[in-house]
């Protein structure tokens, strides 16, 4: 089976172009993926089901019945073109450092996909770690594009937030965000970019503040209308326990540091 | 090699259920389905045999002689229609995660060979962990089927201590018993229904009293004439030692927890 | 490339019969194949090279020059039939739980090209653990054949030191000397039997009494002429040496068992 | 994907050799091969890519972009004859030993790329591990050949520092530097040559000095001329930071067996 799309009802798409969110760092990418698939409004639609035999050998059961492990593609038709979300619970497993090839085959077949659904740009959205620096600042959205091309072109727009630094030295960026942009590009001159927007790798339950940001680029990028209260209410929620648990851990470190009045 | 499935001698069936009971929890499906297999009359036989690559590196050797570690399945001819039970001391193995293919692959061969013999629907048995709360009570059978009209249908039979507990949240089913289902369904629309005996994973030599309740199920719902003897003796045996050792783990947990009366 | 082997020059084989025996435990198998193709007259020759990828990575050099770790298929032309013994350093790893296909791909290729050249028997040396017993008595050979047939065909030539131990409950045969066995049965219906020399794990730079008595039974098998001369020297050797070290051991855990005169 | 070369430009090449020098022991090979690329004029092109999905799953990003993880292929067309270098941060991991098949493919993948290019021979590039004997001494280059043959033409060449050591008992090769040479000469009859440069392994940031050498042989060998100023200055100091935390430990190891004056 290895990894498997199909699609519900092939339709004629719209100039489309692939917007990719799975879970990675912080969550980032899925909390945005999934807060523009259930505001955009016309409501976007199941498209394709992507199946693997990469995911977990287990089925998700709910309400007695069973169905597997799978990641959506849902269609979003917008008024000049139209849009497809990739979103799910999951990515091949990036722990198992022994099944690259796993990541590099399920890359491509979203690749090959896009390509036959006449998809011509990929963008993909990430968290980068940036650690605790996290907490002092807004995220900013880092983005690393396909060809220079493409950065040039995104770097026009002047959106807001959206950091093209070519400064940083050479970096990997691990999981299917950059190997898709990455492989779909080498392989089917697909152009695309990386959205990566800061985040602490400790906030392993999502960091909602990321994700908006990250959510504010896509929606000045594509003139979507979507209503960020949801988001920037979670967000503050985020931000507000990981700030009280953070200041918790550093008055623990303090005491731990106190001269002790025993012997041991 | 991978999966190969061999027919001793092709029979046209007549409206073909399959009921797979493998290794897993409590070792539940595998002893309900080796209980039924032995218990029925007329004798069933085996129809056909499973060996696979994914299978341990070794053989079974008994009686000077040795074969293939291998899986069976056998033909039970039944008054209206003839039934297909996979058994077996193997599946693949749950432990490496690294191999997520293997399960898939297993559990696909298995649904296409039910397919080509005009299976319509597939039944698997398992054990679903309790922990303690498993010596307080009858071990009820969770179902979890494919489809909601499965689901249904099944419902209205109303078997008794069959239970459909629509109210439990998302969870995640490992293992074959419920691949087999998800496969068979997403990839050749045989509807199925995954049976799940309330056990306690501490059993790991069995839980015959778990098995007993799946086996009822079956019986009710299949009409088939079991004598319950041989497996009532044996879950009430099981059952007692169990007590009896968890009562001494009691005592001697409680022991640790008295004070100490000298100073280390 | 998977598992390849190639013939140096194809020729018309004599009834031939395939011996099998690569490194496992107290390397029973490998010395006793060893010892048959160096002593055998006329010389055995290499008939043909076992590659794979399955091997490790890795080539073996010797006198500035190298070349892939492989295994070595000898021709030896006996009076009345031909004999190829496969003999060499490596089968893929039994460590490596998580290719268990390997072993199945490697003992499948080995028995389709035994198919390929009319081979009809395949016979297999191997140690079988019986620990410290070991040392007390002559290592019997255990054989366990891959059908009654040949098991009845074999006890019936009353091979001195052959055993048919058929009161033995079910065990696991682990490696190529009983999957080749069992595949090739399973496959191409070649039949067989897997000789074990009994040995103590322990002996792992090999085990050569062991491996005398499967060369004993062989040779009565196939009325080989071989001088025993230099592996019952070696035989003697390693038993005193292993009987002195065990002697030491002894020695040893006595002492600590002996109360001690101080407190901790 | 598995292992893809793609050639930018296709040319007819004249009597090419391959050099191969990829990361491993010292990275003495990596250098060598970069320090050639770099230094050789008229300048080598890029002549075609590697990438391959044992690689690792991630990207390369600078200057805001990104590209697959890929080896590279240059093209330097000497004055009678044409040279294409294989080098590149990446080949598959040794670390991971399930995955010998990865090494094999490699190997294979390149090999048969050399063949269809016209190649005739192969010259790798390693470190061989001497321990701490390799600062007390200018690196030797040990070579290991495919075949008698090319030993002897080598030899014949009297190339100063290039040794053939015979005496050398069995070792093993580890890597696609010896593996590329076997599966070379073994699967398409082209001859070849593994260069190792004497290191020690805990250079990890790399061995210029060693490189030095392999850069000196490989020189004269081809008539090449490279200018070794910077090498040589690398390697110096290299050399003199090593020699300096070398006697540090010692100083340390000397406290640590000291007596201590004091009752813990």
């Amino acid at each position: 089976m290895v990894t498997k799309i199909d699609v519900n009802k092939q339709q004629k798409l719209k100039n489309p172009v692939m917007l990719v969110g799975l879970p990675g760092i912080g969550l980032v990418g899925k909390i945005a993926i999934d807060y523009l698939v259930s505001e955009l409004k016309p409501k976007a639609n199941t498209y394709a089901t992507i199946v693997s035999d990469t995911f977990p050998p287990a089925v998700h059961a709910k309400a007695s019945t069973l169905e597997l492990i799978s990641d959506n593609i849902y269609l979003y038709k917008g008024k000049t073109r139209d849009y497809l979300f990739v979103a799910g619970p999951v990515q091949p497993n990036l722990t198992n450092i022994s099944n690259s090839q796993e990541h590099y085959e399920f890359s491509e077949k979203i690749a090959e996909f896009a390509k036959k659904q006449g998809v011509k740009e990929i963008y993909t959205f990430a968290g980068l770690n940036i650690g605790e620096k996290r907490l002092n600042q807004k995220p900013r959205v880092l983005a690393v594009s396909s060809d220079k091309d493409t950065k040039e072109k995104l770097k026009n727009k002047k959106i807001d937030n959206l950091i093209f630094d070519d400064t940083q030295g050479d970096t990997l960026i691990s999981g299917v965000a950059g190997l898709l942009v990455g492989v779909a590009y080498y392989n089917h001159k697909i152009s695309g970019c990386c959205f990566m927007g800061e985040t602490d790798q400790k906030l392993i339950f999502g960091d909602q503040g990321s994700a908006r940001s990250v959510v504010g680029v896509i929606s000045d990028l594509f003139e979507f209308k979507v209503d960020m209260k949801k988001i920037d209410t979670q967000a503050k929620k985020i931000e507000e326990s990981f700030q009280e648990i953070q200041q918790k851990i550093k008055e623990l470190e303090k005491k731990k540091e106190e001269p002790v009045s025993y012997i041991r």
